[in-house]
């Protein structure tokens, strides 16, 4: 079992997830991008089809009809995390400890495996792999929000070199969190408000007026639009969204064209900016089924709206930013939206 | 004259500054740890004494006795950074565009030089001189705070490698903006939160407590306690406190107490984890001449509690902590405390 704890700083009222494993200290002398939890054990080709029974049995799997789990047969395929920093099993045991705050670090961790073989990455994808991998997405988050444990389901991207060793095959990450996280939390908030004194939905309003002023619109097709947000927090961070309201990513009903606008961003990032490391975000409505957070969030269904975020990495993060908070962006989102849409850098 | 604007991410509430000049894009292709506006001009030894004249003039200095402004003769040594991300002359032109809100993109910028020559690191440093740089920070703070324009002063030092290209010599910057800091105000919130709850300032709740505890206390002395936080953000996170209640920074009167603290701590980061870059922030209360703040932070003077953050860099953002806003930490307070007590790494 772990020992892994979740302490909220009461200054800033941010969750640190503290490690308690023996953590071998001189990993980070004389380095400047450790990441937490390095040193997985994946080698090149591990997840192919073909060797199913030598990863840890899949949680779930899109698979041909008639195939077997833990077989071949499946084009998307979704594993537990080898080295998780949260533990499935256990109860929170939410306590305070003289005047801070501490739960167990339970959660889930789990991967998600792209493609049967690790040579495709995302852009380079058919569409139909895009949309069972969404669809992945969509399985396993319904299936997490069935426990009561879990306020937020979080899935995401890092894609790029010192993403992780597990580079070489297209994957993503789906983590179930009991607490919802800070920046989800001050997202809802927002939303929440802007509800409030407008009885509407933000990001509806967002649409509605950048479709207006078409000037970061990067892409759209019937149901979904690509646009590179007006107080862009990086170069080239764009977001996707439901033209028309919706609270839930697990809601939608058309990953057909969410797959079409996912590879038509993805790709023109990557040949425009010659294939940089990206991180990618779903954000998506919390867990209602906690209860806790029903009373609070009453409205939710109207005031969310879900979006992805993808965001290029091309920096680190100053230190007027991390003391600050403030982003500096030297890419507008408009110059942002004319490069990715024509192609040339200036 | 700059283009360049503050910008409110609705979602986030979040600030970012976008930078309308004519960046290269093609720069930020193929990397991965690019700063915004890089590309300063700093070259050795240029900000060392006997060269007061071939720099800009200076802002303010601490100086022996009857030496002239821009001559030799200085300890401490303030100058107007050379290409400012942000303008000091102009109106703030607050105004919304739709349902956005943007400001022009002013503020002051200003670098620290903390010795006449360009030898000797922080750590490295007499007492004196630290004691200097603190009054220097001291007297900026004070003076860029009769600017009721400006709702915020930040003070902070990017120490190591990738900091900046001024790393050859000892060096901090000073950040002037019209608009509180999302971090900042967060750390106001919640620290007028516990006051209206409790009616006592939560730093000396904290360090009420630490103190008891005794299990993450890295350092005191009469007037000033270093810690490890009991959320720590990233390994080897330390903050700085008063050990009695103190709202600004600029406030205090013992700055010999203070420099004796944050040499002890940077000395003990650098022998025992071999001289890691790091970030340090001060956090002092935000300016109450602006007058727009004096009616919300009512209780300021007694809720708020300044201190000093120092974070060693060993990594970057994964891009889980990235979208959710939780930070993973592989060393517990608890044993960065005992590696920096007894300067062994295990």
């Amino acid at each position: 079992m772990s020992n892994n704890q979740f302490r909220r700083d009461p200054v800033t009222g941010i969750w640190s997830i503290i490690i308690e494993d023996e953590y071998d200290v001189s990993d980070l002398i004389g380095h400047t991008h450790v990441r937490p939890g390095a040193g997985s054990a994946a080698k090149p080709g591990m997840y192919d089809t073909g060797r199913e029974a030598k990863t840890a049995p899949e949680i779930f799997a899109i698979r041909n009809d008639g195939s077997q789990a833990n077989q071949p047969g499946w084009t998307v395929r979704v594993l537990p995390m080898a080295q998780p920093f949260l533990q499935i099993f256990g109860d929170l045991n939410s306590r305070g400890v003289g005047l801070y705050d501490v739960l167990d670090g339970i959660g889930a961790h789990e991967l998600v495996i792209e493609s049967p073989t690790s040579g495709p990455q995302m852009h380079e994808m058919e569409l139909q792999q895009i949309q069972d991998v969404l669809l992945a997405y969509r399985a396993r988050i319904l299936d997490l929000k069935r426990d009561t444990r879990f306020r937020y389901v979080m899935v995401h991207k890092n894609y790029g070199e010192g993403a992780d060793d597990l580079r070489f095959h297209s994957h993503s990450h789906i983590i179930a969190t009991p607490i919802t996280p800070a920046r989800v939390k001050i997202e809802l908030m927002n939303q929440m408000e802007h509800f409030k004194f407008k009885e509407r939905c933000l990001f509806c309003d967002i649409i509605f007026q950048e479709l207006n002023d078409n000037e970061r619109i990067i892409y759209q097709n019937d149901k979904f639009v690509v646009l590179s947000p007006f107080a862009s927090r990086a170069p080239f961070s764009v977001w996707i969204l439901p033209k028309t309201h919706e609270t839930f990513f697990e809601w939608n009903n058309d990953y057909r064209q969410l797959a079409e606008a996912v590879k038509e961003i993805l790709v023109r990032i990557n040949s425009v900016l010659q294939d940089p490391n990206f991180v990618m975000v779903l954000h998506t409505g919390p867990n209602m089924a906690t209860g806790a957070d029903r009373g609070y969030w009453q409205t939710l269904e109207k005031d969310y709206h879900w979006y992805i975020e993808i965001t290029p990495r091309f920096r680190t993060f100053t230190s007027f930013e991390i003391g600050s908070g403030f982003q500096v962006n030297v890419v507008s989102p408009e110059r942002a939206t004319q490069i990715l849409n024509t192609g040339h850098l200036s």
